[in-house]
Formats: C-alpha cells, sequence, structure tokens
C-alpha cells in the first residue's frame, strides 16, 4: 500500500544559527514532509535523512497525477520498511539544498539577492542543527534516525551530538568519512562546475546556469554510484546505433550517463552541489572526537549498520571499520553486509532485502529504553 | 647505466594512407627514436608502444641539461629490461598523437591549416598500421611488440594482424577491450574538453586552447591510474594547510590532481585527447575477429602477460581473459600478476618486477623461431 498524496511544509527558524565554520545564517527555511502519526509519548519518530541531491519528499505523491513518487517510496509507507502505521517518518530537505531549505539560491534577507557563493560553507553538523531545530519543533521526544550515504553521515552526527533523544540509528551504505579518492570525484565535479562558462562566480540566477559543469558533476558521480559489474551488466560495450566515426554518444553507457547529466541540471542548483560536496568531504567523525571509539561512546543509541558488497565508493571496509570502531564502544549493532552486484545505488534499489532487515531491527528494538 | 643523448627522428609516409573508418590521410610524418643497434639479421628489433598521452621519446635525454629522462628510461638501455646492448628498441609517437607524429593539430596539406576536428577518427588498427609502415623502412624482419595500457593494445593489434612479422608480444596492464566503466570515464573527460568555452569546435589554435576541460579530463585520468589503496597511502585525507572553508584547493589529493591537470596542459592537445581516447574505447579484439580466441588464432607470437592486482582500470580480470583465450587458441603465453598497490600507473613505477620477468622472458625465447 502507499501512502497516497502528501504535501511538503516549512518551518522557519528565527533569528540567527550559528555554524560551524563561525558564520551564521539568518532565518531558515526547512522544507519537510511527515507520514504516519505521532504518537502520544512522542517517541514512535523516524527521521528520514537524505543523500547528496535528494529532498524532503521521500514518499507519496504531491498529485494524483505526479509521474513519480518521493524518492524512498520504495521504503517508506504503510506495512513497508519504515511503517507508517506503526512510526511517525520526517524528512526534510538539508541545509544549503535548493528544494525548499534555505541554500545558496536562497535570498539573502541582508542583500535581497540570492546568497550564491556569500553562503557560508556548511558541515554535517550545520545539517543536524537544522534538522535538531525541526525536530524540537515537532515535540519529539525519542527519534530513529536513518539515511543512507550522505544520509547516513546526518544519521552517525545525529547519534554522537544528540544521544539523550537518538535511540536507534541505522547507517546504510554510509562512512565516518570519505576515501582520498572519493574527495577526488568530488573534486573533478566541483572544478567542472567552477570552470563552467557560465559559472559566474556563483551568480548565475538571473542569466544562464553552469548546466555543462553541473552536467559533467553528475555523470562522474553516476560512474562511481554504480560498480563495474553493474556498468557491465547494464551496457557492456553496446553502441546506441553503430559507431558513429564522431564525437557524439556512441556507446549505451555514454548514452546513459548524457541523459543522467542532462536530466539533473533541470532539478538542481550548481551551487547547492558545490556546498554539499564540500561538507561530505569534510565530514571526518573519528578527526572530530579524537577517534571513532572515541566519538561512538558518546552516543546511547543502538546501530543497525547496512553496507553492499560491491560499493566501492561507500565501502563494506568503512562500514566495518564502524562497526569495530562500535563493538569497541560497548555500543549495540547489528550489521549486514548485502550481497549486490548494484554497487552504492542499491541502497535505494535493494528494497527487499533491507525491508526485512530494518523490520527486523525496529521489531526487535521497539519498546526497549 | 643509462642511453645517454638521444635524439628524435622523422619518417615521411609519403601519399595516402587508408584508415579503418573509410577515410585517409595524406603525408603523414612519424616521430620515432631508436635505441641500440639492428644486428645484420634485422631480427633483434623491440618496438614499444605507448600509453595515452606519451611519445616517441621513451628513454635517454634530448640534452645534458634535460630535467627528465624519456617515460620508459626505468625499463629501456643498457642491461635494462628491455637491453640495448642486445635489442634495437624503436618507440614511435602514434597517429592522432601530438608530439611529432600527424594529428588534429598538424597542418592538413589540403587546406594549410591544421586539421582540428576535420582529422578522420583514428583507430588502434590505424596506429599500427603507421607503426608498420616505420618498420618496412628500418627494413625490420622479425619484431617483439611490446606495451602498457593503450600500448599494450597496439602490441596486440600488432601480433594478430602481422604474425610473419611479430616473434614476441609483451602486453602489460591492458585488456583487448575497454570495460563499460572505462569508456564512461574516457567520455566524461571528452565531454568536460568540448564543453569549454574556449573549444570552438576543435578550431582553437590560434586562440586560447580548452584547458580547462583538458585539465578535468587529466583530473578524471588520473583518479583511474592510482588505486584507492595508494591514494589513501599517498595522500589520506590530509589537508594542504587547513580547511579553506572556500571552494579552493583543500585536501592533498585535490592539489595533487590540481597539479597534474595543470602541467598537462602545457605539453597535451585537447583534440588528440579526443581522438585517441575514442581510439581506445572503439578498440574491441574479440568482436573484430569473433571471439577472442578466433583473434589469436591468427597469431604466431609467444606471450607475455603482465597485469598489476591494484590495477581497476585495466583489471588483472581483463589480462586473465586474454591468457585464458591465447590457451584455448594453443599459443604460448606466460602470465604474471604482480601484487602492487599502485594502480594502472604500476607499468611506468613497478621496475624492479617487472624488469626481472621481461629479461626472463625475452632470455628464454631468444634464438626460437
Amino acid at each position: 500500500m502507499d501512502l497516497g498524496i502528501v504535501k511538503t511544509e516549512y518551518f522557519k527558524i528565527e533569528g540567527e544559527l550559528p555554524l560551524e565554520c563561525g558564520k551564521s545564517i539568518k532565518d531558515i527555511q526547512v522544507a519537510y514532509e511527515t507520514y504516519g502519526t505521532l504518537n502520544e509519548n512522542k517517541d514512535n519518530a523516524i527521521l528520514v535523512l537524505h543523500a547528496l541531491t535528494a529532498d524532503a519528499h521521500a514518499a507519496g505523491k504531491h498529485s494524483e497525477d505526479d509521474r513519480k513518487s518521493g524518492w524512498w517510496d520504495n521504503m517508506i509507507g504503510p506495512d513497508k520498511a519504515f511503517d507508517t502505521n506503526k512510526y511517525f517518518v520526517i524528512s526534510s530537505n538539508v541545509l544549503g539544498g535548493c528544494k525548499g531549505t534555505t541554500g545558496p539560491s536562497s535570498i539573502n534577507p541582508n542583500t535581497n539577492k540570492p546568497y550564491a557563493l556569500d553562503f557560508p560553507i556548511i558541515t554535517i553538523t550545520d545539517m543536524v542543527e537544522v534538522q535538531k531545530k525541526l525536530i524540537d519543533f515537532l515535540g519529539i521526544k525519542k527519534l530513529t534516525v536513518v539515511g543512507g550515504s550522505m544520509g547516513g553521515m546526518q544519521a552517525l552526527e545525529w547519534s554522537v551530538n544528540y544521544p539523550d533523544i537518538v535511540n536507534r540509528a541505522i547507517v546504510i551504505a554510509s562512512t565516518s568519512r570519505l576515501s582520498a579518492q572519493a574527495i577526488a570525484f568530488n573534486a573533478v565535479g566541483r572544478n567542472a562546475i567552477i570552470s563552467d562558462e557560465n559559472f559566474n562566480d556563483g551568480n548565475y540566477y538571473d542569466k544562464e546556469h553552469p548546466t555543462q559543469g553541473l552536467g559533467i558533476a553528475r555523470m562522474v558521480g553516476h560512474i562511481t554510484y554504480l560498480s563495474e559489474e553493474a556498468m557491465h551488466n547494464k551496457f557492456g560495450r553496446d553502441f546506441k546505433n553503430k559507431p558513429s566515426f564522431d564525437f557524439g554518444v556512441d556507446f549505451q553507457v555514454e548514452s546513459y550517463l548524457d541523459y543522467q547529466g542532462r536530466i539533473f541540471v533541470d532539478r538542481f542548483d550548481a551551487n547547492s552541489y558545490l556546498y554539499i560536496t564540500k561538507a561530505v568531504d569534510y565530514f571526518d567523525l573519528p578527526k572530530k572526537h579524537g577517534s571513532l571509539k572515541e566519538a561512538f561512546q558518546k552516543t546511547k543509541a543502538r546501530f543497525l549498520i547496512i553496507c553492499f558488497s560491491s560499493d566501492w565508493l561507500f565501502t563494506p571496509k568503512q562500514s566495518k571499520e564502524m562497526v569495530s570502531a562500535l563493538i569497541q564502544a560497548e555500543v549495540p549493532v547489528s550489521f549486514v553486509e548485502i550481497q549486490s552486484t548494484l554497487g552504492h545505488d542499491a541502497f535505494l534499489i535493494e528494497v527487499e532485502n533491507q525491508t526485512k532487515i530494518i523490520k527486523g531491527f525496529l521489531r526487535g528494538q521497539d519498546g526497549k529504553a
């Protein structure tokens, strides 16, 4: 069963919110959606935390004729992994995004123009601080946090920074810090955006946007989201038609990436891409707390760590490092490595396996302190 | 011992050379170097075939005050893997290149302007045809071919197309066809070049060059040349200085890629990058001959296949596919997978291991038919 029609709502953080970089942002708006009903004890809430380019619209449709449902609709709804008959599910767009929450494309109240690169550098910690304001506003007392990829980073940050609120954390296809290789891919993406002739130091909102650069950044991203095997199975060396003997789109895999690049630029802001990838690069839980074990000694949550065997961007090795540190910190942790050829993207696709595991984890923990 | 001072020489193919695409190129110039002495039987020649962006200058120095030696100087010279006391080593710049052999930056004799994108699409087969003219010109009767990466593709093509000349083929960190993932990375690189505001349909030779795009292509390339482990060991998550909280170069790995991009654009032509990566993408030995086994049934060479355990661009799996097909085709083959953390770049760096293996292979085969 599906959720049916849902609606994005907006919450405003009045005044200045101080950021990790030392600057602050005034009157932040937060776009969010909720699914299911908050119980009387206000302790059945699950906060869903999105990855790089998603939004508050995690499940359901905005109107009957919506072609697509929210980005994690296969996991959120009645009887699904995050069962809205039992849980009150909350999803919000991250700070720095471009889907309703304040970001570089928002109007700077001090200038009445878009922030562009005057937007301060934000971190995963800042994203979580904004979500904390929303959770307080909603009156939530106890919280399960869950996220894949960058969403998992936020879940980690939540569990360490708010031990009295977070009682369960589900961290999927994520890491306590990016590898040098993943930073390198993000750097290439940002470089492509900044090099675009239309970038104009980020002040492109009333002109042509840097769509070529953003498209290239997205192409690079999509290569890293798929495993080599998935790409082989999906496209192999097939030509779109026949060898073109020119520099147009030739192979199926080129056609796929070209398409992914083109549809992305219509839905995402290049400046947001810069800010959010930077936040991901900077995230380093062990460094911030001395070590990963010391970080996890601050949490009171029970953990479920899920990773995917063919994920080479947020690797099983990185998940196992977290599991090892959690155990050393005497934190209850369940760990599953799902065998999948789908690469990093698996967290959005491998519904059946994840549903069984997550349902079991939540049932096994319900009612515990 | 080193070779000392060497000199690039030039050879001209008079008239039209027909290409695989159906077009032809007139009066091709070939830049080449030779090291050592051709024996009386003219059967001690080794043709060294270069990778994507190298040149004819494989060993020695061009002048006493040259800071750097040729790109494979650690492997070519007296007593080295390719021992110039015994062998006559030949190295030439590939067709489509920008280092002395005719390519898109050369003057089109029909227009007296650079070819730019009027240069026809070339293939690995075409590169080999040009080398064949040089080998005939030098009077070579028997030939050992050797190459890493794209150089290995040329060695494969040589061994299959000229079985009566090639008696030994050494194929290092190479493949009989790129994976979908490798094609995808090349497509991103080409896309970055073509999207550059200075690209101007390839007609940039008298203007600003598309250096931003070419730099991005090179950054992507370098990520794929290193293993994740090598990047981790080399850079980790170290900052260049401290977190900049802006979008400049921040991490050491960014600094490395930025540097690699910047030095590359001074030495390489963007159009050549387009043409040569396309040739690599198109190379598909099994498809051309029906299967890899059928391809190898045409060779009379003895093979040495070398791969590197951490090479994820030209993978050990791909090398093993070649070994399997060679054995099925009853072709003598030796195979070594060198344990290395250095990724694809290992073929340029792992000198000691390669030297032992290659020397043994060549000694064991010398004097055989």
